[in-house]
């Protein structure tokens, strides 16, 4: 069973208006709340990380979710669950790691717990005052497709590491100690009058922009040659795959008006239909969601 | 290593002034918010729970924090990693038992991946409008110690499942399906002028009175035969160690003064010195914060 199927059970058992964007929306209190979880084994492991890296990452993954929705970063709190093989070093590295990447974003608490694999649980909240809070269901038809950075320079990395290979470097810190867009997703919410879909490329891009179109009930249509990248990405056959489905780019992309568009790199239009639509070498190739998750890695396999 | 060594461990990696509380107090956004992980294996087993009341317990564990702060319960995010042998049936029941527990505090999103093993973490966010809310530092000479209910019953419903057994049911369920003291909390936290202790009893009656004591500099002296419990649980011969070390009976103890303590059940005062007594027959018996973690529990074995 994938991921996405639980979730539609999820959403049909609580029958929530919460469910759907990576934050939910508190109006009433004036936050947004995420919560990510992060498994051994499963996200990560020990062979190719440390606990620092580790740590980092963990931050940074939650920090991208509060900058997908607009809102800003003020603090998190960490569940932690760790077995017998991890040891106080490995504490003081891991805390040293999330404190480095949270910048002036609070720790305020969390658990700790034992377990016998490495278990993150953290949940991180984000002020909305002064910004205009995306989600993934605003995409309109004449909106502009912008992107905050390269993609699939993450995805190589972690295919360079599952081959035992560790260069070029650039692509294994993309994937192992990543950068949240807070700058990009600042701007947008500070400046923007009209409702946006933003969200982040965690599970990659074609996702990002599928998820986009079906929440919106609209088509994402892109123009790949304008979609940013490393060159050097080009030394593996399937760049083009890395680029589109590689995820872990905590990039962010996002449906915006014209006036705002143009401070950005512009990949593409909102336009009426549905699934996402990408123009290579002057043709059209269209995907639904399904063709685009079918490509997706899923945990549960 | 123990969890309170890794706790001691983050706080000075941190140099936070939340850490500290079962919940971190936002002043500025007017929330508390904590977090929760609950680990297969090492806090239930499928083997004595079913999904549903796995679902209840995790919502009440959270509400218990939110309750041990004062603030009001509004909403929380759930993290759930599920292994291949849980299937869709498990996450309707998981999210039934939620939703009951849980009943107008809405669960808000949350995070599901894969994992070898089921982990849920929980963050619960509550309100402070309206609300004085505690810390364990706030313990004054001369309070009395009140608590919100019996003792013992938990820890005694966990004996019987580990030795086979299904009865009294009344020790099952308040071990399996434990009731978050709500209307305490709001009682006390609404009302109340003065700064107050309060904690839930989640790792035992003597645990709590411990951390509060040592992080209010204080002595708290309880009279052992003002402690409600059921009176079957004397059929363990060791009944009153589940009384105070048992855990997981989500009660509330609270120091606060006399005016408040008189609409509830006193067990004991705060006094000047470290540490807890305990009066039995007439008899003081002392212990350092230092003894009663010996008696714990401890995840980390």
């Amino acid at each position: 069973m994938k991921e996405k199927e639980f979730i539609n059970i999820i959403k049909s058992s609580l029958k929530s208006n919460y469910i759907g964007d990576d934050c939910a929306y508190l109006k009433d209190t004036g936050i947004v709340i995420s919560q990510d979880n992060l498994v051994e084994n499963v996200h990560f492991s020990l062979d190719f990380t440390t606990p620092y890296k580790l740590g980092w990452k963990s931050a940074m993954v939650n920090i991208s979710d509060i900058c997908a929705s607009g809102a800003e970063p003020i603090c998190f709190t960490v569940g932690l669950s760790l077995p017998s093989y991890t040891d106080e070093d490995f504490v003081k590295e891991f805390y040293h790691g999330l404190k480095d990447a949270a910048k002036d974003i609070e720790i305020v608490g969390g658990d700790i717990t034992g377990a016998d694999k490495i278990f993150i649980s953290i949940a991180a909240i984000g002020k909305t005052a002064g910004r205009k809070i995306s989600s993934r269901k605003n995409a309109k038809i004449g909106q502009k497709i912008i992107v905050s950075g390269e993609h699939g320079s993450s995805g190589a990395g972690l295919r360079l590491l599952q081959n035992g290979k560790n260069y070029p470097e650039k692509f294994i810190t993309a994937h192992l100690m990543p950068e949240a867009q807070i700058e990009f997703s600042r701007y947008i919410a500070e400046n923007i009058k009209e409702d946006y879909a933003m969200m982040d490329t965690s599970d990659g891009l074609a996702d990002a922009l599928s998820q986009i179109a079906c929440s919106s009930g609209v088509n994402l249509e892109i123009d790949f040659d304008k979609v940013p990248y490393d060159v050097d990405l080009k030394m593996f056959a399937d760049f083009e795959d890395l680029i589109l489905y590689g995820g872990e780019d905590y990039q962010l992309v996002a449906c915006v008006p014209e006036d705002i568009a143009g401070k950005f790199t512009v990949i593409g239009t909102v336009k009426q239909g549905s699934g996402i639509t990408i123009i290579k070498n002057s043709q059209k190739f269209n995907f639904s969601i399904h063709q685009i998750e079918k490509k997706l890695f899923n945990h549960f396999k």
